[in-house]
């Protein structure tokens, strides 16, 4: 079993790391210099047409994109009952809304905020910026995690991409959301990617430039 | 078991009825009041604190947003081997690889395009216009589903999803489209949810403001 990530530490790849490593199977990087455009070439267009990392190859012929898709494939595959609820767990239905959610309403609801985009809320798939507050709020709960007592994929899915709203401050930095993301990223596995992702940083000599 | 969809035809729940069809459980819709807002009550903010549609309730107890989620969800409780792929089917990454891409690249990347707003395509979720049409020509290749010969619930989000965009003109007609969802319109399921549509329409005479 080999598993190939298309990585830099300056793109959502680097959450692919946290994901990797709560994981535990071996993996390589693949280093894509983005600023040199390598991620532009016709090989790499081969693999994913939207030319963006993360991209993830398994086995030489499994080819994934999409972080969410990456994280949730990983986790049934490798990590059933530990890192994601079975199909017949109650919390199944739970898991996939706020797996989706992260991509699908964080991410362009925050960028959309930031970037003061007008646009109208009843025809968008991400609706107002103030309810998502509220919806966040209401996914983290009383936690520790989106699952309760269980962590899981979709925690790292979901905190990986409220830490990055936070740290670009695109984010409303309500107390509930720091308290979740700073249990999140005490974990081990959250460290260990934190400095495999600044080893890379270094190696490629980005706090150079 | 029961299924109760929040619906209202002019929204997202539209697509899930085709879903629901698709399955073959029996299923029941609420109507809700977009217009009269029914959906900001505090009573629907408890279930959707979004204040959107689609939510679904099944056996009064497991609550559902998230178009997507609830596809998949739904197709892994009621139809796993006929319309999702089981979790040990190579196709299993390729399915979720789409189903994410639709609301998190497809969604916010058309209605950026169609609005003119401008963003940097290496920060945000979902890339540059010109490649996501590249990509979903990718996706679709030669059909006659994303999976080649295998229907799935992941092509409802997918055609659904096309199918607005190309409704409102918030995306290229590019010819592979078009032939995409023309064989997904032409389902037996998929005629039968416009008839049950199109009924609520007249139901609650939104043909007549």
């Amino acid at each position: 079993m080999s598993i190939k990530l298309y990585h830099h530490p300056f793109s959502r790849a680097a959450n692919v790391v946290v994901m990797l490593e709560e994981l535990g199977e071996p993996y390589a990087l693949e280093h894509v210099n983005l600023m040199g455009g390598a991620h532009k070439t016709p090989e790499f267009l081969a693999l994913n047409p939207m030319g963006k990392l993360p991209t993830i190859v398994i086995d030489d012929e499994v080819v994934m994109t999409e972080q969410a898709a990456i994280g949730m494939y990983l986790a049934d595959r490798y990590a059933l009952g530990r890192l994601a609820p079975t199909l017949d767990d109650p919390r199944r239905a739970t898991y996939l809304r706020w797996f989706f959610y992260a991509p699908s309403v964080i991410e362009p609801g925050c960028a959309a905020h930031s970037s003061k985009y007008e646009y109208r809320a009843s025809a968008v798939g991400w609706g107002t910026y103030d309810e998502m507050l509220n919806t966040i709020e209401a996914a983290i709960g009383d936690g520790p995690w989106l699952l309760g007592d269980m962590f899981t994929m979709c925690d790292v899915m979901f905190a990986g991409t409220l830490n990055y709203m936070l740290q670009f401050k695109m984010l409303d930095a309500r107390p509930a959301y720091l308290a979740y993301v700073d249990r999140f990223n005490a974990r081990p596995a959250v460290q260990k990617a934190a400095a495999i992702n600044g080893q890379a940083i270094k190696d490629h000599g980005l706090d150079k430039k």
